[in-house]
């Protein structure tokens, strides 16, 4: 099996699970608990979040909240960031800060979506011109999950802050984080990751939140995370998270450059007299969305999976719509909607699974259109 | 090393582990994946969900959201349900309840706290009192965590559902769960449970919600959870968590009856002339919690650890008060409030065990004396 669905979710790494495995042997104890066992695991619960803030150039500047995940880290985020006024977001974000903003129209906040570029990136001016004095929160994800195109986050943060320094700053960064060569810079206040998009497991995110910004819980108890957020810490899947972040880290950029070419190469093997490219040369080199125009892509998805490879058609936990709501946003008519295929990468991908991904790709639309013919 | 905290949180269990261990190697996909690997993580998923509902003899009466951790679950009925007029609870709720409730002040809605009895429970005429036409929420934990005190939830439910039915009636089962025999009866709306508590994984809990009742979701995004709670679901530590439930489960009756005989040899072994009871004898069997009177918890807690013996000294997620505020609420002075052990059992405890650690807390309590005479 070919696995190409890298953005839906990827393979745990063995190593990082073998490596947490001592949280749920030896070290299973309660981080709150006040004896030994207790502040061993809470020594380690530090150094673990040190090693993530250290992945981002954030040590000293930010603070690290686990979450659950990264849909939890955008909503605490914005439901503690967007609280008056209007939010200042784009038609290019995962749901789970889409979903969110629409949501604060029901607390009395407008929220204001900027439309894409036809490659799914949001233009700075577009954001700049819907920002005012009302406006409590700008939430721009990274790379968008669906054509992998990337934002210039800095610069847009930049530009906001330049307008009002008081307005906070979030990014989702859940497709970038472990991928693209990044730090984080001042003007970005959130910027919310996710474990099992780079070989953690599911059930693990943080917000990375830059210090001397406060916060509203969105989960009350015990006291956790400084106060905001409560319950018992997933003491193994943050181990895992932090143990898999570690390893990613190490070759980001080696990794970023090979996948780069691993990218084209897939997308020079292709068919062009059927697929269209929808994803943009600089965006991120682990996403290479292209339709089958005229066809359907769950469809070819299906006959895909069959012949040993594993593709996703735009977002994996989108809705019940036909068409993905971020394509569409795009610009893109019906036939070229229906026939999206987004092949997401790992730096376990081979040159091997390329060639034969591309071999399998021609073949199952061909196979296609003579059935359908 | 007698590890005596399991009311904080339990040892994972290996058989559990082992058999969800499929979800990190093979089954790792996105349930929401249109092809083959989704669908068979997402029937996968389906399966534990009914296995956990079967459990409380929940099947076709209740559906089940699974959430971070029982934390979660709570704050998902309480901001949920909990929206206008009213909210009544306990003095004796975990944090995670007793912190959502106060929140609600900051959201126009009044919290009221039922009085503890001397135990740690709460009397149904005490809450019955506290409750009128404008109460949109009861919640009442199920087994008090601090005291082991069982509450009469069936009862009081019943009760507040005979003056309006409307009213939604919660209950955080997260110290009952796989421990008390005990059927959902339908005058309970909501209960929440945790995983790690029975066995699973910290970052997994659920909530059992009503079938017809209608909720809010408090984290946004894909639409996981039929809405009600977004976010790539975390089938790794679901399925630990169902596989520990089912093993629990099968045994919980005879684990009752056994631990309540444990918990009793274990009380009766300690020396009367420093041991006060503060745990009820028709408490959870699971839960023994003692006051070393006029000594202090915490040192104890740290010499024991050094004996090889585990125990906790009240809550061990709540915060940096010098007493328990649920102890406190029990009407306990100083002098037995600084004192508070806690010693929580697991179905693995053995009788060698309990002869032990009962020789050690007289052992080290007469070791406190001498050294503070």
């Amino acid at each position: 099996m070919i696995y190409f669905d890298n953005a839906a979710t990827t393979r745990p790494d063995a190593d990082a699970l073998r490596k947490a495995a001592e949280f749920t042997t030896e070290l299973y104890f309660n981080p709150s608990a006040k004896y030994g066992g207790g502040f061993a695991v809470s020594q380690k619960l530090s150094g673990m979040r040190e090693s993530l803030l250290r992945t981002l150039g954030g040590t000293g500047r930010y603070d690290l909240i686990f979450t659950s995940c990264g849909t939890e880290a955008d909503a605490q985020a914005i439901f503690s960031c967007g609280r008056r006024g209007n939010v200042v977001t784009t038609e290019g974000e995962h749901a789970a800060v889409y979903a969110a903003c629409t949501e604060l129209k029901n607390r009395g906040v407008e929220p204001r979506f900027a439309p894409l570029e036809r490659d799914g990136s949001v233009s700075p001016e577009r954001i700049a011109s819907l920002v005012d004095e009302k406006t409590s929160l700008v939430a721009v994800v990274h790379v968008n999950n669906e054509t992998g195109a990337v934002n210039d986050i800095a610069a847009i943060a930049r530009a906001v802050k330049a307008r009002d320094p008081r307005t906070v700053f979030l990014s989702d960064g859940v497709q970038a984080y472990g991928k693209l060569p990044f730090f984080l810079p001042h003007e970005i206040d959130l910027y919310a990751v996710s474990a099992h998009k780079i070989g953690g497991l599911k059930g693990t995110g943080a917000l990375f939140k830059r210090k001397g910004l406060s916060l509203h819980p969105l989960i009350f108890g015990g006291g956790q995370e400084s106060g905001l957020r409560s319950g018992t810490e997933n003491t193994f899947g943050i181990a895992a998270f932090a143990y898999a972040a570690e390893k990613k880290f190490l070759t980001v950029k080696e990794d970023f450059g090979r996948l780069l070419s691993y990218r084209e190469r897939l997308f020079s093997l292709l068919d062009p007299s059927i697929f269209l490219r929808l994803s943009p040369e600089n965006g991120s080199p682990y996403i290479l969305t292209v339709s089958a125009v005229g066809m359907r892509g769950e469809v070819l998805q299906r006959m895909l999976w069959d012949r040993g490879l594993c593709v996703g058609t735009g977002s994996a936990c989108s809705s019940k719509s036909r068409f993905s709501r971020v394509m569409t946003a795009c610009g893109y008519k019906e036939n070229v909607l229906d026939g999206v295929l987004r092949m997401s990468f790992s730096p376990d991908t081979t040159e091997e699974e390329i060639d034969s991904s591309a071999e399998i790709l021609n073949s199952v639309a061909k196979e296609y259109q003579r059935n359908t013919l």
